[in-house]
């Protein structure tokens, strides 16, 4: 069985799921471009293997396919988004257009989002704002499975933040990443290889250091970036915590320990504070502060400076924050999307159920 | 010899000292008060410490004790401000104040700043907008003394973040870091004391890990929040360099290796791409999201939900960020500023120097 395919292939799929849930067109075509933006540019994790997911939520009435998505309170800067429980994969493209449109009449815009699901990549929202010549920002809160320093309770998602930030000639940097030690992705990809962690990234049912992959399973919980105290952990617990605050406690989403989980077999947290998950996006055009071209010169400048940064032994080059993912994106449209048996044998099941056929 | 000084005595000293250099009162006054938020909350190497410091950069002509700060460059929610040399110590409250009464008017104010110097702590900036309630944002580059990851040539500065978040009952939260897994400020701790760095704090002139305090002097580097790509460190690298981004390519500042050296004996770079150091504000109105009351509330709430979070074996509670420097805060307006004999040293030469009493 080849299990590479082509982004076309697994586009067309996608789309037609999207479609049969009742999702309408142009929904099911942006989902399906947010979701498979993660498989293009290598961030497995969050493409593709989570589609099932999706339909699971869907399936328990926690995901509507129709949501009348629409802003409940704004200023002439900013704006707060209901989601109506729909695909965070709509919900955020959505509210980040609204970020654009607002950076477009006052310089910048900020967009607080609640009743809204898995978002897919953080990078694909901030990346929106390139082409209008603005930088963009993603965030998002999450299932909890992170403990703050100090505690041995779940109590933040892995909450990613993204920063788009345009060039000229150089391509644009763009920053992707939990505000954890190690993505959650990462932890799974040991757990099916059945090796330890490094030390640093998951903390046992008592808090002590850990390298169970496992380790949630058993009642640990990921740590947040820097590990331990002594390594600057309260400093991703500050960022974990910010992510959460402006997504979630700014728009009346829910938060903390009470965000919703994503798999649709754990039962909704009791009391939650506010509705479904948060998202915040913000957008500001560069020549609100300087004239474009001179901003992108001088990106392009720190770019290359960057570049030229002396390696440490054993290293070819520094890199941008970006790079990784576009190379890895122009390899996938060229040569496909690889995926693991478990996930073909996911997509299969998903085409099962909904009368779609997979390959 | 009593090293404890009350903030009055400090206060009235270093208000003299920079009336001396030339400062008009009521810059003085708020320098002063910028310098010792420090000392009051803990954060010893960035008060009074820095004093001669900053007085060596005024002889060198590198700071300017009368500034024309100005606007010089604005959209309904943004700004961009030459410093014009000035101290950052009354640039950046200028700068925040500007990104206040955008918010008040259009919701948001994000204000960039160029041409400045070292403005103190991050957190004090960011704090002034706890009163309005709104969220405060504050961040700066500096002197280049972080390698990004897989490099072994200093490229950043530890350039801090800081975000002030208003509550109601309980004290606001406030985050306040730099972005390399720990400041340079604890860092000169072990050295003073002759002690051993931990491993991922800083690394040497080949890229090793090492846990040698004094490595920034032969040649080593700092590394940024993670310590190495395992861990993360391409986070940290990420976050410093969004701080270099939004503070100096944004303002028309000098950036990455070219920020200009707090130590006034170290020749500037060569070829600086813009003037000064930068610095980067941000104001949110909370009732530009949803009710202030509202907001509040919630904000309460996931304060009192952190706090209650299970602490890990061997820690009694779960701290919120800003807990430890409010706490430090109350006890030394009370009981006084411990200060090194070394720094009672510093200061006693400033003063002899300019001709004003310490003690």
């Amino acid at each position: 069985m080849n299990n590479t395919f082509s982004y076309k292939q697994l586009f067309d799929f996608v789309c037609n799921i999207f479609n049969k849930i009742g999702c309408s067109s142009e929904h099911a075509v942006l989902a399906a471009e947010v979701l498979l933006s993660a498989d293009l540019r290598g961030v497995d994790s969050h493409g593709v293997a989570r589609l099932s997911g999706y339909i699971r939520l869907w399936e328990a009435k926690r995901i509507n396919a129709t949501p009348n998505i629409r802003i409940i309170h704004e200023t002439p800067s900013t704006a707060v988004i209901d989601g109506d429980a729909g695909l965070g994969l709509v919900v955020a493209p959505f509210a980040m257009q609204v970020a654009i449109e607002k950076a477009e009449k006052v310089g910048t815009g900020w967009v607080s989002v609640k009743n809204s699901n898995h978002y897919g990549i953080a990078g694909y929202h901030a990346m929106m704002a390139l082409k209008h010549k603005m930088i963009g920002m993603s965030m998002t809160n999450a299932s909890a499975l992170v403990a703050p320093t100090f505690s041995v309770e779940k109590m933040l998602g892995t909450n990613p933040i993204a920063v788009a930030i345009p060039a000229n000639e150089e391509p644009a940097f763009v920053a992707d990443f939990a505000t954890t030690t190690a993505s959650n992705g990462k932890l799974e990809i040991l757990q099916r290889k059945n090796q330890e962690a490094p030390l640093g990234w998951v903390q046992n049912a008592e808090g002590n250091a850990s390298t169970d992959a496992n380790a949630l399973k058993n009642g640990g919980s990921m740590l947040p970036l820097g590990g331990d105290k002594e390594h600057g952990s309260h400093k991703g617990y500050s960022l974990g915590s910010i992510v959460d605050i402006f997504s979630a406690v700014l728009s009346g989403a829910s938060y903390g320990p009470w965000a919703p989980p994503f798999p649709a077999y754990v039962a909704m947290p009791q009391n939650m504070p506010g509705e479904g998950l948060g998202h915040f996006f913000g957008a500001m055009r560069v020549d609100a502060f300087r004239p474009a071209e001179e901003f992108e010169a001088h990106m392009d400048n720190w770019i290359k400076r960057f570049r030229a940064a002396k390696p440490a032994a054993g290293h070819e080059k520094v890199l941008i924050p970006g790079d990784i993912e576009r190379e890895m994106e122009l390899i996938r449209r060229k040569e496909g999307i690889p995926l693991f048996d478990s996930v073909v044998k996911d997509l299969k099941g998903v085409g099962q159920k909904l009368g779609v056929e997979f390959e």
